[in-house]
């Protein structure tokens, strides 16, 4: 990572006007390996401005993009030809993003993410994004970054508990839409996390190498299947917001005592319920999602998921939804549907019913 | 205006789900015509909210923005098909198209404008923006409206310097690709705009009316010719730019002293000396130009548009515009060119020394 090679480059960078870069970095991510970051630019001759940034779910906010226009407007850069560079998790690339989706009303960027959830999440599709008003992702815009640079030796320094937040999202498109990765995360799920995801040193080729780098594949590229033909969301009808109907208003409530993807664990959690109570899973299918879940060590219930926040989310689902609630389902291992009606309520307070009795010892972690 | 007349349109609605609509209205406007429009949306039994906000270029800002999303959010709209409606000048449409760009990254909005300047220009493209740091429409959006309400009765209500400020627009698109359109403001100009671009009561048919329709139609038609093909502009060769290259400076440096046609018509003036000076204009063309500028009671010099802002905002240009300066010239009447590399230092202060010898007498009124 970030390590010489490049030659060729470096000569094209010698010989023509010299190159200026704006680098937006996660203050975590700075302490990590902001001196390589550096020294990445100086070897390289780049005249470049670095500002490091506490970039939370709690100021993921317009006053954080303002911050950032301002230390833009004061390097100056060209808005053709000279792209911002977003280094952190999903927070710091959105707000980034937006930043540069406004500046001069367009200027490139490129996402370096180093969270997990970032790597299969954020950094494929082009929402940009901050909460606004007690919302999440509330205001954004649609703008694509010109490059994404995947890295995956960052998750090194990430603690377990963002490594498992990331494999939410993961677990996601397995369930929606993919049986293979489902039970690549279901037999090797723990070891993954416990390796963070990197490839083992021993033991290369060997079958924990595999399912390491085929876990990641797969999710990115069941991802870009569902966002590459929906990149501005026309179709309102998207796999991907499984997971992502209950979970912003319990995220947002709770704040910050549960990450996204955690948020997004427990509303998937649920909605296993609902679909086993609406007859389109198995107890056995069920008990093997939140087998493998647990596996994950990510949460399945949570105390302030209650029945009314469901049915206030469902509602406001329905609201902003074109008039229909939209809402995938899983309909056995890695199958999934869009439901348009909305669920009956006795379904939603059974599955609930069922769902706290079975899992609230699991909870509140 | 705003009358009757669409049964058709109102069953509808009265048979389907309410409607609800959130309109921003500038101030003025709103004490001109808000009973009007509360009574046509009152008629068709819409649920609505009406915005009056001060929208002047002092706070046509980022703060502005969110004031407006705090009440979108409020009212709770459909993203898909709620659109939102502004209704005011050009500060009005810019303001609110940002708003809505950003409001869950994307919710319709329709243009009424109500200006002369903001009929013929800001109502055209998908340009949205506010100003930042300073900077004249540094922050925005390229996200084009779902419709534009076009209605020149509006005008009838605006104060003579708004009207010269709007055919400021309409000479630019003349000087660069109409000359019918510019003998049109040669001739009729100062006429026109003391009718207020109104068709007039008395003898309809007339040679008056004519030119006040062909006047606006030619205007709005040049512009779409040049912006549709290049919505994003993504083609950094603009045509439309003229009298943008100084005047962004010039407007917010003496805010507010001058209106955004006025700046961009004193740019103009000097651009018509420039191209005098390089011989791409007789002086006899140039003489002609100055004149009917004057006639559209058009400021055409101004103390502050000094030599050192000329050269600055040429240097801007190019370190913004991918290393051309793209510079839109006159080559004749209603014909121009792109020129791309910096025009020669002693062309610009020649042009500037005659500029100011023969029209600073006309200066600053
Ligand atoms: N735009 C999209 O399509 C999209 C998709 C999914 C999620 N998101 C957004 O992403 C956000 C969540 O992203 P996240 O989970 O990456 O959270 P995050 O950005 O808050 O990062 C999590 C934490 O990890 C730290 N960190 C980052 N990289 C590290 C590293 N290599 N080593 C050690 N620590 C490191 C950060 O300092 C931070 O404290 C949410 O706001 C969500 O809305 C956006
Ligand atoms: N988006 C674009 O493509 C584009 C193009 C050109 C200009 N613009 C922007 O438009 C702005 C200038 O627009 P503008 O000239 O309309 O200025 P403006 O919006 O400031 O309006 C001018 C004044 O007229 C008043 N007014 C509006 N309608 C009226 C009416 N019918 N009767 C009486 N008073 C009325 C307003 O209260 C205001 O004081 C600038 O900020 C400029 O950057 C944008």
């Amino acid at each position: 990572m970030l390590d010489g090679g490049d030659e060729e480059l470096k000569d094209t960078m010698r010989n023509s006007k010299p190159v200026k870069r704006f680098i937006v970095i996660d203050k975590t991510v700075h302490e990590l390996y902001g001196s390589k970051v550096s020294q990445y630019f100086d070897e390289r001759g780049v005249i470049y401005k670095i500002l490091p940034l506490t970039t939370t779910e709690e100021n993921k906010s317009m006053e954080l993009v303002t911050k950032i226009l301002e230390e833009v407007h004061h390097l100056g850069i060209d808005r053709r030809s000279e792209p911002i560079i977003a280094l952190g998790g999903g927070v710091c690339l959105d707000v980034v993003g937006l930043a540069a989706s406004l500046y001069r009303r367009r200027t490139p960027y490129i996402r370096v993410p180093t969270t997990l959830l970032s790597y299969v999440d954020a950094s494929v599709g082009a929402k940009t994004g901050v909460n606004f008003a007690g919302g999440k992702n509330k205001l954004g815009s649609y703008v694509p970054p010109v490059a994404t640079f995947l890295d995956s030796s960052f998750f090194q320094t990430l603690p377990l508990r963002q490594i498992s937040n990331g494999f939410a999202e993961m677990l996601k498109m397995a369930l929606m839409k993919h049986l293979g990765l489902f039970e690549l995360l279901e037999v090797n799920g723990s070891k993954l996390l416990h390796a963070k995801l990197q490839p083992s040193k021993t033991c290369s080729g060997s079958e924990m190498e595999d399912s390491t780098a085929a876990s990641m594949r797969i999710a990115i590229e069941t991802m870009l299947e569902e966002l590459a033909p929906n990149l501005w969301e026309d179709d309102l009808d998207r796999l991907v917001d499984f997971g992502h109907l209950i979970s912003p208003e319990l995220e947002m409530k709770v704040l910050p005592a549960l990450l996204h993807g955690e948020a997004v664990n427990i509303d998937m959690s649920f909605m296993v319920y609902v679909a086993q109570q609406k007859g389109l899973l198995t107890k056995d299918e069920k008990d093997r999602i939140i087998q493998c879940m647990l596996g994950l060590e990510l949460p399945v219930w949570h105390q302030e998921c209650s029945l009314a926040l469901v049915q206030k989310s469902l509602r406001e689902r329905l609201k902003h939804s074109a008039g229909s609630v939209r809402m995938p389902l899983p309909t056995g291992l890695g199958r999934a549907e869009i439901f348009h009606d909305m669920i009956a309520d006795d379904v939603i307070c059974q599955a609930f019913q069922k769902w706290t009795e079975e899992l609230s010892s699991f909870g509140n972690k």
